[in-house]
This record gives structure tokens, sequence and C-alpha cells, in this order.
């Protein structure tokens, strides 16, 4: 089963609340380029991630808001910045990392909310019986190239809003030299 | 088969004369700290690696002094950089990428000599036997945790010189959240 890659730079999710204090009461996201997976999309906005030790500047905003913020950094990221993250799915932030977000108009210490995301695959329930994956909660994924491999314990994130496409971040990508739009195969 | 891992940094090897114009006329490097492979340390000296689009600061030099001059990066090195090194053993630099080296002394302009290093196994003739591997060029090598994964052709270089020891780059560590000296297991 093959699936097509995206790699996901680092990157910010924002709340309402968060967006405005940092870019201003009546701001709102713009598209700047849409997502593979429905009704998401890079915004034109920016942030810095500051922590004790440094910091990264511009690292773009996601957007639609959602009703948490949340940082996905990679773990080179993380060493740069002095914190270790813990892996995590999207919206599971209970203890996990503290970094500070500065934007044009303010900026949030947050107290949890860093993450490395888990390696995973949207789906939908259809494909999920369509191939075969029924009851399953991850898979391991073949990635090609001189630099190829397989990455174990990619999560499977099951919605029918989802296109089928499975995200890894810079680290994963750039150790098997693999970018956005190659091919990955399926092991069950 | 367990094999312990080391995780290479960015670094630069340096022939005599290159290190001679970086570092002055009667130079010689400083061992900071021994490797695990015998004769090969860390040394004192720092050099800078620069290209048209960037730069990066305080890259170590290894000792001892080779028969060529040889500059060791990751992918994510390689995109700060804007360049496009090709996945070498060493010593094999024909074609690769060009950088300049600044060091405290003077500067050097490198036609070619910069790399992303094949993943590999230092290993010795008799063990090559003593393990079941003779005849074979690389190997698939296991890495354990919730980023594990395979990692495909690690080639084995073989010498009766040589400590059994596998080297990896950043982001192969990073990816699969691996240190020196975690244990990986040979898949033949």
């Amino acid at each position: 089963m093959d699936v097509v890659l995206g790699v996901s730079n680092r990157h910010v999710h924002l709340c309402e609340r968060d967006l405005k204090i940092l870019f201003g009461e009546n701001y709102e996201l713009e598209i700047v380029k849409n997502l593979v997976q429905p009704g998401e999309f890079a915004s034109n906005c920016f942030v810095t991630i500051k922590t004790e030790k440094s910091e990264i500047e511009r690292v773009r905003v996601l957007g639609p808001v959602r009703s948490y913020t949340q940082v996905e950094i990679s773990l080179t990221d993380a060493f740069k910045l002095g914190i270790k993250p813990p892996v995590r799915d999207s919206g599971d932030l209970a203890g996990s990392s503290a970094v500070t977000l500065i934007g044009p108009n303010g900026s949030i210490d947050l107290k949890e909310g860093c993450i490395i995301a888990t390696r995973h695959i949207h789906i939908t329930p259809d494909q999920m019986l369509e191939f075969g994956f029924d009851g399953m909660k991850s898979v391991n994924v073949e990635l090609p190239g001189e630099k190829g491999g397989i990455l174990y314990n990619v999560q499977l994130k099951v919605s029918p809003n989802y296109a089928f496409e499975m995200h890894i971040d810079t680290d994963d990508a750039n150790a098997h030299m693999v970018k956005t739009g190659d091919i990955a195969r399926i092991i069950k």
C-alpha cells in the first residue's frame, strides 16, 4: 500500500485567544496555501519560539484556529531550544514542554503545549476497511532511497474528513532524504 | 547481533597543508577526547563552514591529520548552507560539494570535499567472519525506542584496526531519538 508523504516543518497552531494576544484583537489568519488535509492551511503569520536557552524565529502559524495552542518541533529544534518535548499525538498536551511564543502584538508563556508530533497517517474509516487496517492503531512504513529504511510506530489517525496522507517531521525526512510528495510503502 | 551507536555531529578532517593554512605554520592538533576508533580524536580546534547562502560556526576538527580534507555534515546542515552534498564513504570526494573553511589563521575554498557520510559500521575482518557477514557490503540495522525503525544501506567498513561500532549522523539519530552509546541490532 503506497502513501504520499507530507513533511511537516516546525509550526504552531493557535487558539482564538492566543491569536489575539500575539497578533491583535481583530486579527484573522489569512490563507497563503491550502494543505492536503481539507480545511487546513498555511497562514501568513509567523511567531518566535523562545526558551531560556535559545530561540527560533519565523515559525509559521497554521490555520484555522483550534481549541488549543500547540507547538510542533523536531528533536533537532528541541536540542537548540534546550527542551525535551514528549512524542505526542496532536491535542495530547498534558505535561508537554513549556515555551514562550512571541508575536508582533504580544507574547505568551505556555506552561505546556510543545511536542514532537508522532509519525502519523491521515486515513478515512472507509479506507481503514478497504486497506485491511481495521482495528489497527499503527503501522510500519518503508521509505525509499539511498538513505531509506523503515519507520516504526506510525499512528493511524482516522476521520471521514481526512485525505489519505502520511506526516513526518523534518528529522525523519532529512534522515531518510525524502520530501513532501515522495511515495512511501505501508507495511502491515 | 547488537552494535553500539556513535552519533557523528558535523565535523572536519584536515590534511597537513590545510591545517597550517587555517591554524598557522607550526600548529598541531591537541587531543581533547579520544574517540572509540583507535587513534582518532576530537581536537580543540574549530572552523566555520561558509557558503554563499549561510555559514555554520564552531565545527570541530577531528584528528589526526589525514591525506585529504573532508567536511561531513547532515542534510539538515546542507539545507541551511544551501548545498546538496552527495552521500559518500570517507575519502570518496570526487564531485562532492564546495564549501569555504575559515580558521583563525586563514581560509580555504574547497572545490570539493563536503559530503553526507554513509551510515556505516566499523568492523574487523575476524568479526566479519565470526558474525557471518563474509562477502557482505552492507546490512540493515534496527534502532530501538518510540521513534525506532530500521536503517537500510549501513555500509560495513572493514579493517583490523577498527573497533566494532556503528556511526550515524545527527539526522538519523534525532529522527529515531537515539544517542551515542545506545544499542542497535544488525539485521542481516
